[in-house]
């Protein structure tokens, strides 16, 4: 990276950057979030994980503030890194299941945000297409993850 | 943080730093290494994830890197994101399980390598006791991932 004051490069050790992303289950439905920002499209509502803030706080703080809803019943479901499942830049995100109560509405980076069934899914942005479709495998084995 | 050159200050998003731990498993037992860098102490082999890598790319390669053993079967364990689990900095790890056949011959960050049984072991730096409680928890109940 470059200094933005005097223009020498600097060493910078780079990392992924930690994400988190939430499913959050309604009466047999999920969440989805319609994206502000490109990458444009649907997709489950998560964001960057805060220095200094554990996945769990991150994964109920961004629930909150782009769907309105308190999570309950959190719980780790799996981590995905392929380098190329953000274009932008490289993201992990590690992703939770939890249930939540009433009707979700859209805040922050959130155009929208509604409910959805497995089979009336949207088109997904990044790699959350994968995300469900492992979901709901995991669902139908009775198990709380990816067997992966 | 602040330019090494100019010494003025730079706005620069931070997050947790993405890592890796691999619990390896020969014949019933497991391998730690015993580290050369503070904190010292014996841990699981592992390390940072480099930007552009998959967690199980880096998993792999930390295994190989600390160990010199080839690991099969990697299968994803749990994220451990505790802010305060590394003294030095956030860090959040991606814990793996894999097996392997052989000895392992301590490389890299390693100043040892060496097998170790649920009965005897060592007392082990970050967050890595907790991790091999959950490791062991879930192992009992025929579970690959712990239950929280």
């Amino acid at each position: 990276m470059y200094c933005p004051h005097c223009q020498q490069e600097i060493a910078a050790y780079r990392n992924p950057a930690a994400t988190v992303d939430i499913i959050i289950e309604i009466d047999g439905k999920i969440v989805l979030i319609k994206r502000k920002n490109p990458p444009f499209g649907w997709a489950l509502p998560g964001g960057f994980v805060d220095y200094g803030e554990s996945f769990e706080w991150a994964a109920e703080r961004e629930a909150l503030e782009e769907t309105n809803l308190v999570v309950t019943g959190l719980k780790q479901f799996h981590t995905y890194s392929r380098p190329d499942r953000d274009t932008r830049q490289h993201t992990a995100s590690t992703v939770y299941v939890a249930q939540a109560e009433g009707i979700p509405k859209a805040g922050d980076d959130a155009g929208d945000a509604a409910l959805f069934t497995e089979n009336n899914l949207p088109p997904l942005a990044f790699d959350h297409a994968e995300i469900l479709t492992d979901y709901y495998v995991a669902k139908k084995a009775g198990k709380g993850r990816p067997d992966k």
